[in-house]
């Protein structure tokens, strides 16, 4: 069976949300990630990823896969039917491609990442002063769509879900961006990213502070 | 013909090397990027990609792909016979999209853009600190392989080598990991690569101060 270690909301939920939407069963491994643990065994999690980063998908054959964008397009291309993914050879693949890069690294790596974990105001104020410019690209684009690619949900849209999540609790208040308040209201009535948001609040206050 | 919206050693770099080394014909495009101006036309740089960053290819039909980690994929796909990325469905692939993520995100969002574009000590000083764990997972992944992926180059080093390049001015002593140092050299025996770098080192000579 496929195993997810991840976090609870750290981006690794965009890898829940994309299991959950393919409907493929999986063992999911809580990481502390502050403390590099695997919760259910106390193991060190470095073992398992020296990068000490979610998601890591071990796969049927016992490798282990990271990087959200990698993550991503495996599982959706483990059950192509579903359309998480445009299949490949479709030109859209690379549209795909090409917002699972603009996520994670303009929006995670760029201002999350800073925000959750570095903290002191000298860190965060450039990040913070680029972020509007960030966000007008995606705002732009959903203006007149009700998804990232195509005309269905992708795994581009439980990356970009998750992001615009974590916005809130970063301080940046998304409803200045009207077309993307309304596209994570409309993320969120999905039933399979309700329950996977519900799950891992409830798990993250268990858990001591953790992080993006 | 294809076009390519570049600034000399920014990190489209990588893609001019892939399109030499597919031997694809491509009208290269200067961009100024602190001014967003396209050098030979004068012309406003955000008309072409509201982003402001390199690369964008224009494809033949006229669409215009950002982001390494698709721009780079997309010309691999032009021509699967040259290897420069494992084939669609090959397991591998995935392989090839971790380290596309991981340079993306973790060498160039997290440690060169913040170094070449904040600058102010209090922006780098957490980046910096972060930066020897960053390079140790290539460097362990490198100590005993030729390249990232499978046995021969693909795009994945033409990314890893454009970001090794600049860790040097970005105050990064990439001696401290041997086996980094003995990969850029490798690479940069490739005489596609040499030139590549030659051609934009020359005309970065011509403009004013740009960054990554």
């Amino acid at each position: 069976m496929l195993q997810l270690y991840f976090s609870p909301m750290a981006c690794s939920l965009a890898s829940r949300i994309a299991l959950m939407e393919a409907g493929l069963e999986a063992r999911y491994r809580v990481v502390h990630l502050r403390t590099k643990q695997v919760v259910d065994d106390d193991s060190d999690f470095r073992d398992v990823a020296p990068k000490g980063a979610v998601p890591v998908l071990v796969l049927e054959n016992g490798e282990r896969l990271t990087e959200s964008a990698a993550v991503l397009q495996y599982i959706a291309d483990l059950k192509p039917e579903t359309g998480l993914a445009p299949r490949l050879g479709d030109p859209d693949r690379y549209r795909l491609q090409e917002w699972l890069s603009f996520v994670g690294a303009e929006i995670h790596k760029a201002f999350l990442f800073p925000t959750f974990w570095y903290k002191d105001d000298g860190s965060l104020a450039k990040p913070r002063a680029r972020i509007p410019q960030t966000l007008s690209v995606p705002s732009a684009h959903l203006a007149d769509r009700e998804f990232l690619v195509g005309n269905g949900f992708t795994v581009a849209d439980a990356h970009l879900t998750w992001a615009l999540l974590l916005l809130r609790p970063a301080g940046v208040d998304i409803t200045q961006w009207p077309s993307l308040a309304a596209y994570l209201e409309r993320m969120q009535e999905r039933p399979v990213v309700r329950e996977a948001i519900a799950t891992e609040m409830a798990l993250r206050k268990t858990m001591p502070a953790n992080a993006a």
